[in-house]
């Protein structure tokens, strides 16, 4: 039920997700029952074909996470991390309530020993058809320095093990290139991550690098990757407005990516837009499969038990 | 001298701002006496069309700003602000090394009584035809809570005596829109925006609302604001390049507008562009003129007169 357009968006996304999750996985659907069975009756597309837990419950968009996970356990969202805390699933995806999505990733699966803060992350097409990395975009709006130090390691990881990038670059974005720009919080973290040994840290990255293929991971807090984020939405939804599609731009759709993960807890989880379409709703699928098989949570888990003991920062 | 296509594109622009700037007005040269006058020869231009004063030194776009501004008295910058400082100049605009001509004008002309600390503003074109305002662009990255209502108070100034606003609305670049919405400092400034008396304040603004003529000044710290400005400037170039020109995207050029003006000191000072066209400087010089001819200082001195024995907050 997350999401503007569900369940039509949710049901759809996840048939037209079918052939492509492959036949050794189940893809559970987490709802009211009867409703998702007429959905797909409506489909005409076979009952057996999911996996499906009832939830009769549902937390709306309006309402406050910790609050309504602890109220509502038959929702949709308080049942899938439940689940994924117990290992009855693999990956959770959801374009419902964003604030209970991670709440309840923290309070269930929780967040992988040695990582402070969870954090979110979304792709970034380049120019050169390639993909960027950009994190924090809005979890953790007030970062420390050794916080966003993590979110470089995390980021990282991520694009090795989802992305296939072999040794990934990690830019700091700020107002300058220079050693020592930007405000007190990038002036904190600059030598921070230079002397990070997890991370391969290129330097300083402006705004203008957003699409150059520069580096591989933007790093930066959650309050200004959210901002950034969001001024590329707005131009790629003027860009569309006005007729002036064009192959960069164009992948600019969050649709093609599906969600944003959120990183640093124990499971795949990833987090939906508002008003996230069947197409979105398959690609978020899709991207919680790989990040399931690829193994991301484990090699995180490693490397951070490793840079707990080694820094003393767990 | 300032700027990367100086002196060809600094006479240029000061040759075609001729004309609007009217009869009454002189337009003062700074640089080497000899290198101008061989320009204006070049171009057949009068000599007497301008007021030339001799500044036979230069600061790079390298060079440490107070430093420079002290080593070399006879540079453009530093002529240009002891003549503001004396009245000898009504207003002063440059596109050289930025951070000089804000340390010129923190240490010639200084902040208005009141003001804590300066801020640049730039236009942002809105979809309606309008122009909107965001501020703070740069010069203040760890703005306080109280600094950003100062820039509200500034932006709001600037919106009624340089662009002709009534009565401006103020949106604080949030996250969100609700109240209590975005990282530490936007929530500390929201309820002192809300109770500031001289500012009609309509809350959150998120990133979507850039180009939509919700509000006349957008308000954030200098960090964000520039970044925002950066990634405008991204697209606007992306766009150009991509040959996806369009009324709406060409009005992101900021040669149209000339330069930011630094406001909150006691005189009209506008910074450009390092890249500074000829047609940039030209309306550099006729945004000098106008914030001079409007009475936009004078105008802040007496709020911030006001604001500083009623609020306490000299």
């Amino acid at each position: 039920m997350g999401g503007d357009f569900a369940p039509a968006a949710t049901i759809d996304g996840a048939v037209s997700a079918l052939d492509e999750i492959g036949a050794g996985n189940v893809v559970v659907l987490l709802g009211p029952e009867a409703l998702i069975r007429e959905e797909l009756r409506r489909r005409d597309v076979g009952q057996d074909r999911f996996a499906i837990v009832h939830c009769p419950q549902e937390i709306t968009m309006e309402e406050k996470p910790l609050k309504a996970l602890s109220e509502k356990p038959g929702s949709g969202i308080a049942t899938g991390f439940r689940m994924l805390a117990q290992g009855q699933l693999d990956a959770f995806a959801s374009a419902g309530n964003s604030g209970a999505m991670l709440a309840g990733a923290v309070t269930s699966i929780k967040c992988i020993p040695g990582v402070s803060r969870p954090c979110t992350c979304t792709m970034i097409p380049q120019e050169d058809g390639t993909y960027g990395l950009l994190l924090d975009i809005g979890t953790t709006p007030d970062a420390k320095p050794e916080v966003m130090v993590q979110f470089a390691i995390i980021g990282s990881l991520y694009a090795r093990y989802v992305l296939g990038k072999a040794d990934p670059k990690v830019g700091l974005l700020n107002v300058g290139t220079e050693d020592g720009k930007g405000n007190l919080q990038c002036q904190a973290v600059f030598p921070m991550l230079k002397a990070c040994p997890h991370i391969r840290f290129t330097g300083n990255m402006e705004p203008r690098e957003l699409f150059k293929n520069h580096v591989d991971v933007m790093v930066t807090d959650g309050f200004v990757g959210n901002i950034v984020l969001k001024e590329i939405e707005t131009f790629y939804r003027l860009i569309q407005k006005r007729g002036l599609g064009d192959p960069l731009f164009d992948r600019l759709n969050y649709e093609l990516y599906g969600g944003s993960p959120i990183l640093g807890v124990n499971a795949p989880v990833v987090l939906g837009h508002g008003i996230s379409s069947a197409l979105a709703v398959k690609n978020m699928l899709l991207q919680s499969k790989r990040m399931s098989e690829q193994g991301l949570v484990d090699a995180l888990r490693r490397l951070f038990a490793a840079y707990a003991s080694q820094d003393g920062n767990a």
